[in-house]
C-alpha cells in the first residue's frame, strides 16, 4: 500500500575519517524513500532548488519513487555539511543552508491522500500537524523530530506527539524530550504524550520499540532488534532516515498491523540503517538488491536467537 | 560441573540516587558465586581480613558455595566506596583501601584442582596467570580484566590472554585494549591477542560474543543477547561479575561446549546482571529463585525474537 513521506530533499557534503564526499544528494526523504522503495510504493512530498536536476531525480525514479510531489522554487536547495571523527555517533555541523526549505509549506497533493501510510520526517513540527490534518485517511503515521525542536519548540512538538501512531527517534532525544536519564522511564514519559508507539535506535546497539499499554491490541511488551557489528561505517548519514524507511515500508506492505509485523519492521529497519551506512550518502541503497537485503535479515536473526 | 572462581571478597560502601547501601558484602568473586551457584556448584578461592565475619560467610554457604578456599588473614577485607550519578554505567571512587588484598597470592587448594571451569576475576594479570597455571586440566577458562591493568600492564595482561578461553570486558575496555574507536574491528584485534572467544558487555544494551575464526568449532558468527529495559537501577555495582556467574555458571552446568550452550549462557549472563541490579549490593541475588531466573529468561527471548 503507499506510503507517503514528507520531509527534505537536499544536499549534503560529508567528512568521515573514510574520506570526503564532496556534494551528493541527501535528505531525510531521501534516504527513507530510497530505503522504503524496497518494501512498498512510496510518494515524496518535499521542496527543491534549481540545483536538484533530473540526475538527482533519476535516483529516485530508479527505485520507482513516486516524485511529482517534489516542487522546484527559484533558489538553492537545503545543503548541509558535516563531519564525523572517530565516533560515528557525532556529527559536526559545518555548515547549513536553509535555501527554499526555509519557506517550506508542504501540501500534499490530492493524488496523494488515499496514502493509508504516512511518514513525518524530521521538519519543523508546525509543518508536521499541518500535513498530518491534509491526511485524515491515513491508517498509520509514523514521525521524527530532533534535538532542536525538543529544545525550542515544545509545544508544538507536544501536538505533533498526539497525532503519530509511532515516534522514531534515538536514544538522546528520548532522554531530552522526556527529561529523564533512565531510557525505560522515558519511553514511558514519551507515550504519555501521546504515541502509541516509541522506537528508540540505539546507534551501533540496535533499537527498542515501546508500546502504550493496549496500543493496537498487541501487548506492551517491548521489543528491540540488533544491528550488525560493522567493522567499517563509512557514512553514518541518513542511518536513522534508513533505518525509518526500511520500518514504515515493511509495515505499509502487510495487510494486518500485528505484534509480529511490528517485530519484522523492527528488524527490518535495522537492516535497512545497516546498510546505509557502508558507504557515502545513498550510494549503498541505490545498488541494494532484495536478496541482498533477505540475506541480511536472517543474519539478524542468527545474531540474536536462541534455538 | 564443578567451577572455580578465583577474586574479589570484599566490602563495598555505596551511594546512588537511590540512596546509600552502608558498608555491605561486595566483591567481584562474590556477585559471581552467587551468580553462579544458580547453575553449578561453585568454589571460591580469595583473601579476606577480620573483619569478614560469620554472616557474610553464610551469605555463600545459603547458596551452598564452598567457601573453603576463602583465606582469612589479620587485618582488613579489601574495601572500595563508590557512587553513581544519573549515569548509572560510570562509577566514582570515593575510597579504595585494599588491606589484606595488597598482599593476595592465590594459591588453589588441592581439592579445587579438579575444577573443570575456572574465572579469573579481575585482579593483577600476573596473578590471573599463576592461577591459571595451577589449574592445567581446566576444560574452560573465563576471565576479566579493567582498565588500570590495561592501561599500565599491557604485558602482564597479554600472557593473560593466551590464557582464557573467554575474555569478559565492557565497551569502552574493549576499544581501549584495541586501541580501535570500532567496537566490532576492536573485538577482532582482542581476539588476535589470545582468547578464542570475546564477550563485550554493552550495559543497558546487553553483550555480544565474538569468535575467533574456528574457536570451538561453532563458526565465527556473533551472538547478541539482550537485557531488560530496566526503569528503575538501585545499584549498578557488580553488574558485570553477575553477568559473568550466569555465563559461566551456565556453561560449567552443561555437557558440551555447542555454539547453542554458548549463545543460552549469554542470555543467562543478561539475566543475572539484568538481576543483580535491582537492589543494593547483592540482595537481590540472595533472594533469587530459579523460577524467577527462568521467567526473565523467557522474558529476554520474548523480547528479541521473531516467530
Amino acid at each position: 500500500m503507499s506510503l507517503l513521506v514528507v520531509g527534505s530533499v537536499a544536499f549534503d557534503s560529508i567528512r568521515t575519517p573514510q574520506g570526503d564526499s564532496g556534494r551528493i544528494l541527501g535528505g531525510a526523504a531521501t534516504y527513507f524513500s530510497l530505503s522504503a522503495s524496497f518494501f512498498t510504493q512510496v510518494r515524496v512530498v518535499a521542496v527543491v532548488g534549481d540545483d536538484f536536476t533530473q540526475k538527482e531525480e533519476q535516483v529516485l525514479l530508479n527505485r520507482g519513487v513516486d516524485t511529482s510531489g517534489i516542487v522546484r522554487q527559484p533558489g538553492k536547495s537545503f545543503f548541509w555539511a558535516g563531519e564525523y571523527g572517530e565516533n560515528v555517533n557525532e556529527a559536526k555541523t559545518l555548515d547549513t543552508q536553509l535555501g527554499v526549505f526555509a519557506s517550506f509549506n508542504p501540501q500534499v497533493p490530492e493524488k496523494f491522500k488515499d496514502s493509508e501510510y504516512l511518514f513525518l520526517a524530521n521538519i519543523d513540527p508546525v509543518l508536521q500537524v499541518a500535513v498530518r490534518k491534509q491526511m485524515n485517511g491515513a491508517r498509520f503515521v509514523g514521525g521524527d523530530t530532533m534535538n532542536y525542536w525538543i529544545n525550542g519548540h515544545r509545544s508544538a512538538l507536544g501536538e505533533m506527539l498526539q497525532n503519530v501512531d509511532a515516534l522514531l527517534i534515538n536514544d538522546s532525544e528520548a532522554r531530552l524530550l522526556a527529561q529523564d536519564p533512565s531510557l525505560a522511564r522515558a519511553a514511558q514519559k514519551v507515550l504519555d504524550m501521546g504515541p502509541k508507539a516509541l522506537v528508540i535506535k540505539h546507534g551501533e546497539y540496535g533499537a527498542t520499540v515501546f508500546f502504550r499499554d493496549g496500543a493496537f491490541g498487541i501487548g506492551r511488551h517491548p521489543f528491540r532488534a540488533p544491528t550488525l557489528p560493522i567493522e567499517q561505517v563509512t557514512d553514518p548519514t541518513g542511518a536513522g532516515d534508513s533505518f525509518a524507511g526500511g520500518f514504515m515500508g515493511y509495515i505499509a506492505s502487510q495487510s494486518q498491523l500485528t505484534r509480529e509485523v511490528f517485530k519484522r519492521a523492527m528488524f527490518y529497519g535495522g537492516v535497512m540503517g545497516s546498510f546505509a551506512v557502508e558507504a557515502f550518502g545513498t550510494e549503498r541503497l541505490q545498488k541494494l538488491t532484495k536478496p541482498e537485503i533477505e540475506e541480511r535479515y536472517r543474519i539478524f536473526r542468527e545474531l540474536t536467537h536462541l534455538e
